[in-house]
């Protein structure tokens, strides 16, 4: 499939009017080809149109038909085979193993949401029933989920495929019937084309109208800050960094109609070392823990950026253990050259800190873009009294933190801002202590994880990616796993409405044979 | 009981230190006894810090021990017997018969939720067995929905009892398991302390910690300010004017940590009266909305405020029969003098728009504070080219809007903004008509009913009093019905966490025998 550079608008593909620029090969450096041509407020208000005029025909399909069009995009995403997984390696110097398997994550979470689709409980159909005997009598009401609106979905930087053009907010949006505006991130503009092209192959093969996929682009913020503050958008998928976030929220509140922002920003993801665990397996822990630190070169939202340990013995060892771990792995590239730099920075920064060590570090940078693996200390009382020790450094980072007693362990605990994660190593007789830390983990985290480390997200029925502010704008949500999907739906009553005029999930008889709430009964009635 | 005036704050009455005022008597003027003293951010951080820290052991507390609490909070306002019924009536001179049914919707809805709380299902308690040979292996995966921290709930003007310190928003809140922080309406002081002492008391019946439940008040915007930003409270239920709710979530969306803000601002409801309808039945259509109209003295979110109808003799019978009906109706005491006067401005502000005219009106005002029914008429054309006319006027005032023809009604049903309800009126012959508007209505409301009135709002599982902004600021939920405990929840998943550390809904054998979602199948597995 040639790469044109264009954007998406519906059926078409058009040279955008705003900026140029190119994708960077970040192991070497160098432009790749073609230049890609950001689009403008003109391109962005077309696709939204091209969104709106779709709307209400893509709600109105079935979900066995929007079942099909999910598994249509997974299929033509894998028949574009290799060159996907080539132009991907090239823009983001991920290994061909690591974005194989995100292939694999991004078709199947497409084919995991048509099953959600078929099995109709999303839909939470409701009814009560009429009480006409009543004083006052109640009337008949049923309940259905709907989709919001169109959606707009930011792609990330850090996973070009399964948190980008066809990643999770995309699938769970589409499956809720709602059309669906791409801001490609500059950093894979190829890989977005590739992607964005077999969408809209689907949304063509499905016989679906245009506006149900459109994907936007450029290298300036401007056309990102449209596509939110566009009347059409009806809420906004983002993964990307604080800052990037925060703005886009601005954006939606200060629009006459206020829209939801679902923006995956921030995370350190503490990981609690406590001491029966330590001490019995403080060694292996450190060895893995520093692999979970520096795999996808620390480039990922579950990154472990904060360690919890009481001081001794075992904490020495593990601190030995871990020195020498990281001190042996090799500094490796990173995404892009901004990120690159913002590593540089962040690193330094903790550098500067006053009573922060640097205990350790991986091998020296042998090209551009890399990064050096980075092992940091400090003690409960410096970290609690320093918020720049709290904030992200996104790649291979990490800070220790030392406590004297399990107090400071909880006082770090209740300090931390929300997460995504919270890791907890524990063996049996630590189980005191965890179930005093538990209640506040709870508060702090969407996930916690006891015996693992926090890379690797299940794409499944029980995860949930997501967690109190900052890691997320909204902490009642999650963007992975089938539950992503109430991001883009909202409830409707029906009263009183005749039968010929009901929606399929709550006529009489039941029709689609959903699980249905009736008159406060669970069941197929 | 005696009312003293005082703030509630966990376990103490205590006389706030912020401004003083007293109840007015809307239908004399005159001024009730006690003076209230109102509170400002000492007591605000007070009440917010007990909160906080009752916070961990009520959400612990099992959804059993918390369906008793309501139970007894219903009980309780039953105990205050008859006095909380005149001390209403005195303070907002609404009808004896109607408190009397807001009593019975109050208790009836704590009660509900206490079965909710024992059914188990607002849990969502979703569980993915490890798969230990997958690559990579599969984790144990367990998800359940959590309290989200202490609420702030604003109580309405307009239901002193349903909407206010007891109302849909503090029963739910609770039912999640989040202490409430009242903000009591000042229209209604005297009320708010009796029914704030009842579940004071129903705390301390119940054993739990005194910072479940606190009431601050106060006549000015200072107190409810400090109450939305401060960093204890992680959610606010709001029922009141359009300018009070994005007030209230600007404060919210300022706070260092955004919280939600769950406002129901402001609706005009409208209603389609549809050709064979008003053909075959629109005198008597005429009298019953006019009666919808008037009721309550208009002072309903659900007020039907706007009429649409296609021009022609069945519609000049209608409007005739309108006018008649609303000549013989009496002008009305309002809840609060500002309302009143409210509502004079805005009627003003209508009659004084070219091309609307008054077609007719109630009776005239014969005692201080009454509220005399407006009628008037635009065509669709005037009313698609003046905003003036969208805007709520809340009382006993409604505009109805002549349309050519059929492609008018759809253009005014596209053009309003998100609304609470939208009626339609319509026999089987006006089927194709309501299939075609169905679908602009269901993105314009959060319900839509069929031959009746949109005033009466049933508590019930498939209820949604919600909608799409400005009706509410958050359209993905609703503020009365059993899933308004979801504004009050977030997800939490639980990774290979230990047996005995798993939280009881998501244990190993179900011992809560809770609805379950277990590897994709829903059951008690």
């Amino acid at each position: 499939m040639t790469i044109t550079g264009e954007l998406l608008i519906g059926a078409s593909a058009v040279r955008g009017t705003a900026d140029t620029f190119q994708a960077i090969n970040p192991a070497t450096g160098e432009a790749l080809t073609p230049t890609f041509h950001g689009g403008g407020t003109a391109e962005v208000d077309r696709a939204c149109t091209l969104a709106e005029a779709a709307f209400d025909t893509f709600r109105a399909t079935s979900p066995e038909q929007r079942a099909k069009f999910l598994e249509l995009i997974a299929d033509n995403i894998e028949a574009v085979g290799d060159e996907l997984l080539q132009r991907a390696n090239a823009e983001t110097a991920l290994p061909l193993a690591r974005l194989t398997g995100e292939r694999g994550r991004t078709t199947g979470q497409l084919r995991l949401f048509a099953r959600l689709l078929r099995d109709g409980r999303w839909q939470n159909a409701t009814l009560d029933s009429a009480l006409p005997e009543r004083t006052p009598p109640r009337p008949d009401l049923r309940m259905q989920k709907i989709a919001i609106g169109p959606v707009a979905v930011f792609g990330a930087s850090n996973f070009p495929l399964a948190f980008s053009v066809a990643g999770g907010d995309t699938a769970s949006a589409l499956a809720a019937g709602c059309p669906v505006v791409v801001k490609a991130h500059p950093a894979h503009p190829g890989t977005s084309e590739l992607v964005g092209r077999a969408i809209q192959k689907a949304v063509a093969d499905a016989g679906l109208p245009e506006g149900v996929f459109s994907m936007v682009g450029g290298a300036s913020i401007a056309v990102g800050t449209a596509l939110v503050a566009h009347p059409a958008i009806q809420a906004v998928g983002f993964t990307g960094s604080r800052v990037g976030g925060l703005a886009l929220t601005q954006v939606a509140n200060n629009r006459p109609q206020p829209i939801p922002v679902y923006a995956e920003m921030s995370s350190i993801n503490p990981v609690f070392l406590l001491p029966e665990a330590l001490a019995a397996r403080g060694e292996s822990i450190a060895k893995d823990l520093v692999d979970s630190l520096v795999m996808g070169v620390g480039q990922f939202c579950t990154n472990p950026g904060l360690l919890l340990a009481i001081e001794g013995p075992a904490l020495d060892k593990f601190r030995a253990a871990a020195t020498a771990a990281i001190g042996g792995k090799p500094a490796a590239t990173m995404l892009t050259p901004g990120i690159h730099g913002a590593f540089e920075k962040g690193v330094a920064k903790l550098a500067d800190i006053n009573g922060l060590s640097q205990v350790g570090c991986g091998l020296e940078a042998t090209g551009p873009n890399q990064a050096r693996p980075a092992f940091f200390e400090a003690s409960a009382q410096q970290f609690l009294a320093d918020e720049r020790m709290h904030a992200e450094v996104f790649g291979p980072s990490t800070v220790l933190v030392t406590c004297r007693n399990a107090d400071d362990l909880v006082a770090v605990a209740r300090a931390v801002e929300g997460q995504l994660t919270v890791t907890v190593q524990a063996d049996a007789g630590d189980h005191a202590l965890a179930a005093r830390l538990l209640p506040t983990l709870e508060r702090k985290a969407g996930r916690i994880l006891f015996n693992g480390y926090p890379t690797g997200v299940e794409v499944c029925f029980a995860m949930v990616h997501g967690g109190p502010f900052p890691a997320t704008s909204d902490t009642r949500t999650t963007s992975v796993g089938t539950t992503a999907i109430d991001r883009f739906l909202r409830p409707v009553c029906y009263q009183n409405v005749p039968a010929d005029l009901l929606p399929e999930a709550v006529k009489d008889g039941n029709p689609l044979n959903l699980w249905r709430l009736k008159d406060g009964e669970l069941g197929h009635a």
